[in-house]
């Protein structure tokens, strides 16, 4: 199939990603794009191809992934949701259906991303909590890990605080990156920019957890920036604690 | 080992039951009493028996287990959590440890018990409740169930409501059946009685539902509790839905 004449449908969708080799089609490793991908060539009688707004990791969760794909099928917002969702997994839903403008592309227009980390600090993790939280029962200094997080708001260079890739594609803009804590042994980090890479809300938990717990100053950020060098920053913090909550688009590129 | 000169310890327990074929221990299948009993085992170097509050069934959570076993070790209760955690799944956690009189099991001296059974009646299910919510999306006369669920109060014979089991073993006192929403499209069972027969929860809540679709009449219950036949009443609601919440005792046996 080309794109022209086709419908452009945008799926908003949730996932558990526990049992997943992540977002991405793979061949070896079940993926959501995988499932999403065989249960639309299904329904087309050919292949179809899924644009996924973000590469989530193994194990990462969504609560608003989106995604889209060009078809030439009749159905109804409803009918595609309802059509997906019999042929996926209880673990992956599309929540919300849409038919958008020819231009709109889950990924490139995409303008900005939320995303969540969740950790559990209590001694034992509830069996109804350990796939949605990191396990850290440590004293965390709250304070200076605000402080820390202060250095990484606005626009850096992030290529310490993820995998190796072309250097002059690593400058991001952080909006928001706040730390609450909705329960006294729960923390919650909220963050908020135009764009993320491979790792990098994980190693920004990894770092700041290491400030909480003492083990390297809050001023030390600035350098670790500065340095480009991933083994200045601290370790990848696991992947069950972490949430692809929300993906914007410029409302002219929904219409 | 005898239980003379031993202490006996009281287990509160935590799992998501989705993964086990139950509480009770079994030839086939993998059970929570089972992964207790080995874990138990393997610190005492021989057989440990483990008593239980509840059979649960397949696929049924617990957010307040009770079990109690008896040793010759002389493990604190900090001691005793850490030693079973540490070789227990994630999905099954001990949450608290003490020790108790001799005299105290965990079934026999139980004088209560608080069940829940959720449901969801949303179009979808999210992909972080389909393994806690019963998924059904019609729309409930919520004031029918309420009127149903007052038949049942009181002290009754429930053979209707249960598996075929000895006849003169089927009577109980149903202290407590309210239905709440705590959203809009949840709907939650909650439970209290002195003792439930096995399938008991599921069938009342299963029977309540066909009240809430129009499909038996509020009054029909004295009916069906009168006939003593299981077939009278609606079917079993699925297992995903059911938690024992807590076991209750005389503060005495605890002592």
């Amino acid at each position: 199939m080309t794109n022209s004449n086709l419908r452009n449908i945008k799926l908003l969708l949730q996932y558990d990603g526990s049992n997943y080799s992540g977002w991405q089609i793979q061949h070896n490793g079940t993926t959501i794009q995988g499932l999403l991908t065989a249960a639309l060539s299904q329904i087309h009688g050919q292949p179809v191809k899924l644009y996924g707004a973000g590469r989530t990791d193994a194990g990462v969760h969504a609560l608003g992934q989106v995604a889209n794909f060009f078809t030439n099928k009749n159905l109804t917002p409803p009918q595609w949701q309802k059509a997906l969702n019999g042929q996926l997994p209880p673990d992956i839903r599309v929540v919300s259906v849409a038919e958008v403008s020819a231009s709109f592309h889950a990924r490139f227009s995409a303008i900005g991303k939320h995303y969540r980390y969740q950790l559990c600090t209590s001694a034992t993790v509830s069996p109804f909590d350990y796939r949605y939280y990191y396990h850290y029962p440590y004293a965390l200094n709250l304070a200076a890990m605000e402080q820390a997080a202060s250095y990484l708001l606005g626009t850096h260079d992030f290529a310490a605080f993820a995998t190796a890739t072309n250097k002059d594609a690593t400058v991001r803009t952080l909006h928001q990156l706040t730390i609450i804590s909705p329960h006294p042994d729960r923390l919650c980090f909220q963050l908020q920019g135009n764009g993320f890479l491979r790792y990098m809300v994980r190693t920004i938990v990894g770092t700041l957890l290491e400030v909480g717990r003492q083990q390297r100053p809050a001023a030390s950020i600035p350098e670790i920036l500065q340095s480009q060098d991933r083994r200045q920053a601290g370790p990848t913090a696991p992947p069950q604690g972490l949430f692809l909550v929300a993906v914007e688009y410029p409302a002219e590129s929904l219409s």
